[in-house]
């Protein structure tokens, strides 16, 4: 059996998220039909992590075993014809074969967009978080960078995940703004439940000055109660998966 | 009669332009309607300039006089209630009688994308040009200077336009890219008949190998055919006007 990498990109608006729903098929489910339709194979694939309801992926990653022939430079464009218009395969490899989307995973990125503006913006409104309230954008660059490090990052996880080793260590995070439209960045070797959208509604609501403490000290709390609010899926982008 | 200049943003995918058509309100008439819900006045606006079916605007500017005594301020919260979620007034001040949102503009700057893969992208897909063919974005670079200064842009412009005086000025012109996304920014004291989407048509044709004189010949040219294709509106985004 060939065991294939794909990238894929997708709108989240209109799916359940990454996993198959007993009443809908995710992203997952709908790649997984495609595959049936090229290969005539039922496959399941393997993603490098489950996307939320309306979570958006730039590179989401994974694999899947096949015993087709199709040439896997032939596999985007032969599923893309099957597939929505909002998912798009955009790569295709063949890799070994103890390769795993998710375990093999090394880093992640993730970018999250915020439209800071009391007034809506009819472009970006479906892709960004709009926050009407004032942000100290300054603030928040300085605050973020107390994030990069390995720490205990269980206060920035969404009660319900089994996960109990919550240490992850952050690379990178960077904010930039421009036109009112603040693009996020932060990579890390993992990411707990939930937790991008917790340093975003973090990051806001120390910006808004809703939080006074240092982030420091809120991420030293291991408190969920101390971070910020959730921030909304449909600013959250999976933008790249490194192995 | 006050006169009161508003700053809109809208996507223009649904749309037959700024302009009103027979059977079509256009962003224009759109905009006419919600003032007249809310000021029962039957106004004119004047935009700075008309954008195609199809372009996006981030700040199109529009001024009209109205005895309507309604603040300013609460002018852009008051519209948007009335108006479609894809058009948004982002700002709105009183202006001396004489401004005019054409006649008064000094300086207009467009942003265009191009995403250039050989695959979709669910995400950019309504708002950029998809161009699949291998693109030389250096050379693009390069080239794009030559655009920079005063010239005849009349190679640059499309027939049925009554323009006389063909010169321009054009103060800067950037491409970035990031991730497939080439964003083109040029601004300049105006732009001919679908200029900026014949700008961004010529160098794709330059990137992509089919046009293989320098610009700066191609600009002494003044001959349309020279040129490169128009490429499509729904890349366009008219960023700002400056007066």
């Amino acid at each position: 059996m060939r065991n294939l990498k794909l990238t894929i990109q997708y709108n989240g608006q209109n799916y359940c998220g990454w996993q198959k729903q007993p009443d809908s098929l995710g992203i997952q489910g709908t790649i997984e039909k495609a595959i049936y339709d090229i290969t005539r194979e039922e496959v399941k694939i393997t993603g490098s992590g489950r996307t939320d309801a309306g979570v958006h992926a730039l590179g989401q990653v994974a694999n899947f075993k096949t015993s087709s022939n199709i040439p896997a430079s032939k596999m985007p464009n032969a599923l893309n014809a099957k597939l929505p218009k909002d998912i798009s395969i955009i790569d295709c490899i063949e890799v070994d074969e103890d390769f795993h989307s998710r375990y093999s995973s090394k880093k992640k990125r993730y970018r999250y967009l915020i439209h800071n503006s009391p007034y809506r913006n009819p472009i970006y409104k479906d892709i960004s978080y709009h926050v009407k309230y004032d942000l100290d954008f300054e603030k928040m660059c300085k605050e973020a960078k107390s994030l990069i490090g390995e720490y205990d990052f269980k206060g920035f996880m969404s009660s319900g995940s089994s996960v109990k080793d919550t240490i992850r260590t952050i690379y990178d995070i960077t904010l930039t703004k421009e036109d009112g439209l603040i693009v996020m960045e932060v990579e890390g070797n993992g990411f707990l439940y939930n937790m991008v959208r917790i340093i975003a509604g973090t990051l806001v609501d120390i910006g808004r000055g809703r939080i006074t403490k240092n982030l420091e000290e809120v991420i030293k709390s291991k408190n969920r109660g101390e971070c910020g609010h959730t921030a909304p899926a449909h600013g959250l982008f999976l933008k790249k998966v490194d192995y």
